[in-house]
């Protein structure tokens, strides 16, 4: 399939190939016209659980697209180093702390140079507790002003700042090369981050970064809409999942309740292939019901 | 009107009248059980705009009833210092910043120490722009890590902490002196940290920090109801109101929108004069009606 850019879409791209060394294999250059096939991809948080899950699945479950995975640590991060092995030129592995916003400008300029566009954007790094740093509050009286900030860099902050630096090679990037119209954005937040399906209290810090995490993600996606940007930004909640994150608390997980990375994964990434612009600005859980806010 | 206290509260009553220097007249002590007539009101950001207003009000409104505005330059709080000539005892104006924890600790002790007890608490600092620091972001490509952050320490984490300080205090406080069952936190929000009803997008770092102080303020609210507290926790939008924080933004406010402080704050003393248990977690606009999430 030949994917045309819109005129609009040419200036923004000839910089950055002019800026190529080799013109990878996978691109299909004709004139000015650029297209990935099965498009360009990146998980940011992707060095384990969830983010790491995505990776696999947008690389195993077909043979096209190329994927960006980024992570704290890429020299650590076994598991997309042994995906690395198998998958070679379709993965790219990049640092990216979402503290440090020098290390999002320099992937947003690495993924520029060699790839020019975006087509899909999963923002998966997030943190519920880190031992004698940040535990979940489970009264008012434990709510320490370090945890909540914390909570909110990482959780909010963080993944609207990955959003402002990818932002121009996303609408680049648009649905070509996908099944889509769109380029998607997918947050990864939780439905503890609902308001109104707050009955539990407790978990202050997380909560309330996760809420402010679906505010930042719905005015971003006012302006993508104002815009016209060929761009969408949705909200995921994975449900309960088997990772790092959710295992100091799956004592009190329902029975058939803890889902799997591989079928948490799977179903969001059907939400995610089949997102339309209508679905801008949403709050999906894993099974495709909108939660409210 | 005699108002006794639950023996579960005398034991918390008992240091702080030990601390007594002198018992301030409105204080009617009979062994154990202690009365502020009228009750005892705190305002947090109480040196301009609506904060001022709401002390105001307090102060004129009846004859009876304890005001503690706390801000954070007593000395140049014009405003307070000419109502503190008016009303001499029945105002205390005390020294605390959100983003200083110790000034909250500060507060509460001397609050403590003085009266035992709080019937009522007002967060109403809050900030929407700071010349050369914080400006409401029109664009994503404006949104920087700083205001993000420095929105959500003033905005969210501040009037949570303080809660966490009072918290004894209006336990101890609940409905006594005043004509509710219940002591009220109200805290000042604004319609714009609504997630369901942003629609022209924009301000991420104030509405962001206003929605995050919606979460947090529903989630101590359903402690304070799952603990059979006496105390309802409720979250308030003004309208858009003649102050400093609106000064920049009036412009584009429809003729006969843009209330006065006055107006505004009568309207929203109403509703927590009313407040009832069943009012305890919701967020309400100047008019009564309730905001979606
Ligand atoms: N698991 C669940 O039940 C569940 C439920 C609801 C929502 N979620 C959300 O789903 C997302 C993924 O969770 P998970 O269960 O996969 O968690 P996880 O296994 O703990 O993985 C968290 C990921 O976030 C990364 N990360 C942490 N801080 C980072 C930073 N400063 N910069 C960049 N990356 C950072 C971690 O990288 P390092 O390896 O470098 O630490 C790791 O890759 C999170 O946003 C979480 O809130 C999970
Ligand atoms: N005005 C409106 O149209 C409107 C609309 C919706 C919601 N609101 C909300 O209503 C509340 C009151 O707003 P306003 O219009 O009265 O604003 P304002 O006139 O600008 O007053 C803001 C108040 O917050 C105080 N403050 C700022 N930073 C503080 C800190 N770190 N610690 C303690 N106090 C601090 C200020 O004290 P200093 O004098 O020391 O700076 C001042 O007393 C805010 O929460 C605002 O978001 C207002």
């Amino acid at each position: 399939m030949q994917v045309f850019l819109k005129s609009s879409h040419r200036s923004l791209l000839a910089t950055p190939l002019l800026g190529f060394r080799s013109i990878p294999r996978a691109a299909f250059t004709s004139s000015a016209f650029l297209k990935w096939d099965g498009g360009v991809s990146m998980v940011q948080g992707a060095s384990r659980g969830i983010g790491l899950q995505f990776v696999k699945q947008l690389l195993e479950k077909t043979d096209r697209g190329h994927v960006i995975a980024t992570c704290r640590n890429p020299n650590g991060a076994t598991g997309l180093l042994d995906l690395k092995n198998k998958f070679a030129e379709r993965l790219e592995i990049l640092h990216l702390d979402v503290t440090v916003e020098s290390t999002i400008e320099a992937s947003a300029t690495s993924v520029r140079e060699k790839y020019g566009s975006l087509n899909l954007l999963i923002n998966a790094s997030g943190i519920l507790s880190i031992p004698n740093v940040l535990q979940p509050e489970t009264t008012l009286n434990k709510v320490e002003k370090s945890s909540l900030m914390l909570a909110y860099e990482i959780n909010a902050v963080g993944p609207i700042l990955v959003i402002k630096h990818m932002w121009p090679l996303l609408k680049v990037g648009g649905g070509t090369g996908t099944e889509r119209d769109v380029a998607v954005v997918a947050n990864l937040s939780a439905r503890v981050g609902s308001i109104g399906d707050n009955r539990l209290g407790g978990w202050h810090s997380y909560r309330s970064s996760k809420t402010a995490l679906n505010q930042l993600t719905k005015t971003v996606s006012v302006e993508f809409a104002r815009r016209k940007d060929p761009v969408i930004c949705i909200l995921l909640h994975p449900g309960t999942v088997d990772t790092d994150l959710s295992r100091p608390f799956q004592r009190n997980v329902p029975d058939g309740k803890l889902f799997t990375k591989e079928f948490s994964v799977q179903k969001l990434l059907g939400i995610i292939n089949k997102a339309k612009s209508h679905d801008n600005g949403k709050f999906f859980a894993w099974d495709g019901q909108e939660i409210p806010w």
